[in-house]
């Protein structure tokens, strides 16, 4: 099945207590991108870029299955900026630098071809340029996530709403959940959530793992615990990628099979924040993804007398 | 099997979002004691109280199949007394009182039938307290756990670390992992803990769950995402009791057993949480425990294709 993924392509300057990456490359949509690869090769992205941004990035998308007809270049512009430090709990970071530079201009199009995907994945962007691009959607899409943030709370909480009631599956972390609804329980936010729109929703926790709500279901998926932590930026987007990249690889919403996505989306953020950047993404295998599935199935299982 | 339970008998005064109880039995000890008698009725308390602390409170103790002949009742004093403020992240609290009172004097004597306790629950208290307790056991204790926290670490970090060198168990939070240990990762924190002498190590991370260590092993538990919680005291010390308490009646070592303890374990804090001081714990029966417990293995349970 086709995977639509909507959001930034970038770079970034990280800081965390194991090092400093200058000028790497980050985005939403690159992550997303590069995690739905190890499950679908028909993914369509809809981005924008700079005159700045490396043909080799590009040209390793497409090795992938990534159809980049949907990706503006601006000849005169200069790709997103974001510079952030992590500090000692790498659960918290500031942002130091945010330039928007052609993002400003984003106006996304989609390619007629792009218009019918089965499976849609908005990245965090600005919601009335999620609702853009939702606007454009054509046939019957079969599931459509979004991925939003408290900035958009913040500022613009009316437009976001519009959007999130609009959508299938929404992803956002546990501060997130709560700010949006005023609930502290998350039990009682995803309820309210649900009233919202989606009838899925994902509570990423970071390194506490990440919960799964539908119809009155839950499911809680851990983080694995790791000895080495280097750079959590990206691992959202690369947890969104591998749901995503699963459910449109399996064609199946069954409750099961959506908690297995969820696992594969945790599986290939566990592995995101082992290096800076997309450095480990783009070295696995499915060897290397079912034997780490396979690690959090240890990680989990018991059973009662 | 008999369990050996050490720690404070208190009177809390907890404000949290939901409501404020004022003067409410509190204490490590109380709730270990109280969880833990759920699962075994051969249960050895060591504690100290003043005048001021309720019959009614040590009769309803007894009636769980709690030995007191160790509790010293000082005539002249008055019981330990703490009072604290829950923020709207319950995971975080500051303490507004801390009134030691017949705590100051504590010197606990074991009676000569305690000290062959088969299993030993040392409540957080300070190391050379805890320390004194092992001091006078005797015979083969099948499993000895130690709960501390950061003050200790803070104070008297040569004294903890004697003390934790002469434990099976340890079970303290993911920041007092850190700090314990120096390593951000909570694996290398586990590998350091255990060089340091406990065989078994468990990390809780409150509304985030527990992780328990043990010979390269990991196995994770989640919290139950539950629609009320009113307030977390206690939390820690009834999943203690819970663990230890189940280890007691089965008897069992096996890294399997270990899982499902700490499932137990998860399951009476559970509870604990959704009322202030003891009210739930206090109500609960086999039945409402094992429909628990069956909740968190739904909660976690997926299968890979």
């Amino acid at each position: 099945m086709s995977l639509l993924t909507v959001g930034t392509l970038a770079f970034d300057d990280i800081k965390t207590p194991f090092g400093h990456a200058e000028k790497v490359i980050g985005g939403a949509c690159t992550y997303i991108s590069w995690s739905s690869s190890y499950f679908t090769k028909d993914i369509n992205l809809v981005s924008i870029i700079g005159n700045d941004f490396p043909k080799s990035e590009l040209d390793a998308l497409e090795a992938r299955g990534v159809d980049l007809s949907g990706l503006e270049v601006k000849a005169d512009g200069k790709t997103f900026f974001w510079a952030g430090e992590y500090h000692d709990n790498m659960n918290q970071r500031d942002t130091i630098t945010t330039d928007l530079n052609v993002l400003d201009d984003f106006n996304p199009i989609l390619p007629a071809s792009f218009k019918s995907s089965d499976y849609v994945m908005l990245g965090n962007l600005t919601p009335a340029i999620q609702a853009q691009v939702l606007d454009q959607l054509e046939g019957n899409v079969k599931l459509i996530a979004l991925d939003t943030m408290n900035f958009w709370m913040d500022i613009a909480m009316d437009e976001l709403k519009a959007v999130i009631k609009r959508v299938d599956v929404l992803t956002i972390n546990d501060e997130e959940a709560r700010q949006l609804t005023g609930e502290y329980s998350l039990v009682s936010a995803a309820e309210a959530i649900h009233k919202m729109g989606p009838k899925y929703l994902i509570i990423k926790k970071g390194e506490h793992g990440a919960l799964l709500f539908h119809e009155g279901k839950m499911f809680y998926a851990p983080a694995l615990p790791l000895a080495k932590v280097v750079d959590p930026t990206g691992a959202g987007d690369t947890f969104a990628g591998g749901f995503m990249g699963y459910l449109a690889k399996t064609d199946d919403m069954s409750f099961e099979n959506m908690k297995r996505a969820v696992i594969y989306g945790s599986t290939m953020a566990s592995f995101c924040v082992e290096e800076f950047s997309l450095s480990k993404l783009k070295v696995l295998n499915e060897g290397m993804i079912e034997e780490r599935a396979k690690q959090f199935q240890d990680l989990v299982n018991f059973t009662l007398k």
